[in-house]
């Protein structure tokens, strides 16, 4: 029987990749390129420089680069080194930012990939000095309240530093807000406040305009004073809700599926998988997909979870195992799903931002756990 | 301040790794050698086919096949057709066997690719029939309590099927333990018992002495009559314990590092990261690890979790972000801790299961979990 067209559209076009694994990602472009335009509206005249760091939230950085530079970017944030290595090698011609440069500083391996460092500490910027020419821009972190990278308010103040500022080149200040889902938390109004007043000195001791950064993709739905020059989203692309307990104004681009791998008619008292944690009530059909823990699919799951079948919410049985889960599809007459069926785990039917939620967690950690081992076709 | 020699060691040894990412798995080889003696004393003179799906348990395919080839191993276990394609374009001559073959049951992929598939149903085995010589081995995959993959004890009975089983050439017939963990489980004598009818009867129909496994790593501890004649460890060479609530005889043989990227002093009632989920009851001396969920280092660990300085618990404060943690080392004096010092994850002070335990899971979603973005060296 097919479930609905689209998902029977998804099997047929896809048959290749799925015989492979037994699972997919579709990467809904258009979704992206909706995101985009909504990105693009929200940031005014500032640059748009997307973060893609983690893989590319799990997606593959690669693959999610070459569609940002498709739809027009051209400087992009990486979380560290290998990364940047990684898309240097494949795009000579965007400019990469570097959130975390790791230690020892390396400026030989910025320099060698065309790589530009955001700069977290005073004993960053020595170094940095040190080894660079004048013309060599980096941008400069400034920490507000997050309390994790960057250089403090009274680092900026002292006066002994100025030194340091002084022969920097900076390509941009920035600041990572640390509450920006929460609009109205009167900590972002501070934390803008704090920078603007760092970005002003910054300015003052280098003698140049330097431009500014505090938006991340939450950021954007603070109102346009928190733009300014350039903004930094990464998970807007994917569609992730940028504020709590709002609407989602943008559209979720992920979707993953799995493939019915065996399905068997199972008697009353029989128990299902490792450790025999489930007791059939009664005579079940069950089915077996080619998702486990090891994709992400968490074993914290098991005898609790759900997939969708069309749109019925189907439960798992037993616990998750490596790379397979065993779901009950009783809901349905035997014969009525067949092996190479697909079920959802999210999508069309539950968004990946409800499933986190079933996962006590937030969708950018699904994505980035989820995007392991498991093929991804851009549709 | 040199945290302890060891760690000094590998600070400088994998510095060029370090620099890259801010963090590191080390895989033991020399305990994985120790593993592998102990399989090998528990397995008789059974065949020993190891398992190396999921990545090799997230800890890379490839890199895990050629130490088991260097240790004289010929048979391998791989989940998936992915896997068998990734792992025979690099390995020409080993046996590959596909645990789950997928949908649809494609014989020309696993003929060119020299796949052997274990065939876990009644539909699998027409199709193979049809599209095989009778030359063409394969593995028989018998269900006799896991109730996921494999063919029911009443298929195996069934006269009707005789037939179709008397057209295979069956190189194995194997099982799955459902509680192997659990020595004292009467499942398992049971399974044993069911299974080995099976194998009876198949070895009637076809006229073979045919062969057969039941051991998973856990199996090889219940005794020797589990032995038989091929085992299938996975977990053991990993040094994953093999039995419930017993001292594991085995040596873990992987360990995780992360760099501390940057060390601030930060004052009474600061708040530390995203949602200021946590405030500082008095000044203290905090550091940010390049570590984050998008490692597989739990969001849930958040407020929670900890990480080793030396042999110092050290806690994690306020949320874990993507790729990075802070946490709180007030235990040492300022200076004493310097950026670039590595935190162990799990290691000679935490072992993985404890670490798996405090993750409310078990050490195999921990490893294929903790594996993505993060650099592998065999020490």
């Amino acid at each position: 029987m097919a479930i609905n067209k689209n998902i029977e559209d998804i099997k047929y076009k896809y048959k290749n990749y799925l015989l492979q694994s037994g699972n997919l990602f579709l990467i809904n472009k258009k979704n992206i390129i909706y995101n985009s335009s909504i990105i693009s509206k929200k940031s005014k005249n500032a640059i748009i420089s997307p973060v893609v760091k983690a893989n590319g939230y799990g997606m593959g950085v690669l693959t999610i680069t070459n569609i940002l530079i498709e739809l027009g970017y051209k400087k992009i944030f990486l979380a560290n080194i290998a990364e940047g290595i990684e898309v240097r090698k494949k795009f000579k011609n965007i400019e990469i930012y570097i959130l975390n440069v790791g230690k020892p500083f390396n400026t030989n391996i910025l320099k060698k990939y065309k790589l530009i460092p955001v700069i977290n500490s005073l004993e960053e910027i020595k170094i940095w000095i040190e080894n660079s020419q004048k013309k060599d821009s980096c941008i400069l972190h400034i920490d507000t309240a997050m309390n994790r990278l960057g250089i403090s308010y009274s680092e900026v103040l002292d006066k002994q530093n100025k030194i340091l500022f002084h022969k920097l080149n900076i390509k941009y200040v920035m600041t990572h807000l640390a509450c920006a889902e929460e609009k109205k938390n009167i900590l972002n109004l501070k934390q803008l406040k704090e920078f603007k007043k760092c970005a002003k000195i910054l300015s003052k001791i280098t003698k140049c305009s330097i431009k500014s950064s505090i938006c991340n993709s939450s950021g954007l739905w603070l109102g346009s004073k928190y733009i300014l020059d350039l903004v930094r989203p990464g998970a807007a692309f994917w569609g992730i809700n940028p504020q709590n307990n709002k609407q989602n104004p943008l559209k979720e681009a992920v979707s993953l599926y799995a493939q019915i791998t065996q399905i068997k008619k199972i008697s009353k008292n029989s128990s299902i998988g490792y450790g025999q944690t489930v007791k059939m009530k009664k005579d079940t059909i069950i089915a077996t997909i080619s998702l486990g823990y090891s994709h992400g699919f968490s074993r914290l799951l098991s005898n609790k979870g759900s997939v969708y079948i069309g749109n019925k919410k189907i439960n798992v049985l037993g616990r998750i195992s490596m790379d397979l889960t065993v779901i009950d599809i009783s809901k349905f007459t035997y014969g009525e799903i067949r092996t190479g069926d697909l079920v959802e785990i999210f999508g069309p039917n539950r968004s990946l931002e409800k499933f986190a939620k079933e996962n006590k967690t937030i969708p950018y950690e699904m994505l980035c756990n989820m995007g392991k081992n498991i093929p991804k076709m851009i549709v």
